[in-house]
């Protein structure tokens, strides 16, 4: 058996019969960085639960424009649902998936997945309380696009800086940028971090680093 | 006891002694329109899972500038465990919730409800499904305004349809409406839909009559 499997949070709660149909039909596979898993850019409509075992993926989503909203990053050890949304009616909304390093992911196939939360309720609350998580983390994406505009005005702070000094090393505490933009060092920290992952910038101790001067313009 | 509570979803799947907890905790309030039940604009924090019996809720955030989205509306039959976000552990965004018509609530305190999250799979997964389907919904409106700003197109476009003719009714379909904004007729039937839930304008069949000249020009 996937030596995986008893990992799983519902894998106590699962009937033999489960485990069985579980075993025989979840597979790992390895996706390259570049590979889309999920949706409209060349990726499956509805590829099953996953469970990352190394590597990481990023889900988004994406307009007609083709205008991307990354909605978090998942890596090793986290689980993702939304990549089974066929079998959830709840879920009306389509997620973009792509790998942005190598990965390692176990997949139950939506199929065996979805007759597993049919008939078991550890199964179907495991995926709902995923799911919800979700929505909480995208929502703090959301409300910062909205309400904040942060990612824009901090993008903005980042380039008047690299045009008044010329060097594309700012050497500022993230509270002191908190300061300067007028918002507070939590927000800061998770908008750098944002950015940090994006390929924007580069983060150390008191310094920021910009490495995509372009990818900073065209968030202002 | 209540006559209501056996009509809860998970009520057969209660012991007799959550049963008996439900019903000795559970209360009905009266709500006037206006009325704010959760949140920063003078309702509690945490009230608790709520079934609407009348009249009707809206659920919106609210940024630090007291800008406001509106997130869904809740009417008879509909439930709502956002306003029990702080049992939630998943949950770290805060709803705000206000009275838009005169309502009758059922109310299962939040310290109550915990226990029967926490005591019984069947409410937990109640719980997280109907986050999951909000989210959904969530995301819908969020696109709507991150993506399309169609909100602004809809709204610029009734505005200008009156200048050009002066009159705030305008006598076009949706079909003609879509066409006319560079929209499906779905969106523009929800949009129409929301418009009128807010105020903005009425809408009869083959007309739309603009209420609200400032709220529409707001938006744009």
């Amino acid at each position: 058996m996937n030596e995986i499997l008893p990992k799983l949070p519902f894998w106590s709660n699962l009937s033999q019969e489960e485990k069985d149909l579980c075993d025989v039909s979840s597979v790992t596979n390895r996706y390259p960085a570049g590979q889309f898993l999920l949706g409209d850019c060349g990726g499956q409509q509805c590829l099953g639960m996953l469970h990352i075992l190394s590597g990481e993926l990023r889900a988004f989503i994406l307009s007609e424009e083709g205008r991307e909203i990354t909605l978090f990053r998942l890596g090793a050890g986290d689980y993702c649902v939304l990549s089974a949304s066929c079998i959830l009616s709840q879920i009306k909304f389509e997620t973009q998936l792509s790998v942005t390093k190598d990965a390692e992911v176990l997949v139950i196939p939506s199929g065996v997945y979805g007759k597993l939360m049919e008939s078991n309720i550890y199964v179907r609350c495991f995926t709902y309380e995923l799911a919800t998580e979700r929505f909480s983390t995208v929502m703090w994406v959301m409300e910062q696009i909205i309400f904040f505009g942060f990612d824009k005005r901090l993008a903005n702070f980042f380039l008047a800086e690299y045009h008044r000094t010329g060097k594309t090393e700012i050497h500022m505490t993230q509270e002191e940028i908190a300061e300067s933009t007028n918002s507070a060092r939590e927000v800061v920290a998770r908008m750098i971090h944002q950015f940090a992952s994006d390929g924007l910038i580069e983060s150390r101790r008191g310094v920021i680093i910009l490495k995509d001067l372009t990818g900073l313009q065209n968030l202002t």
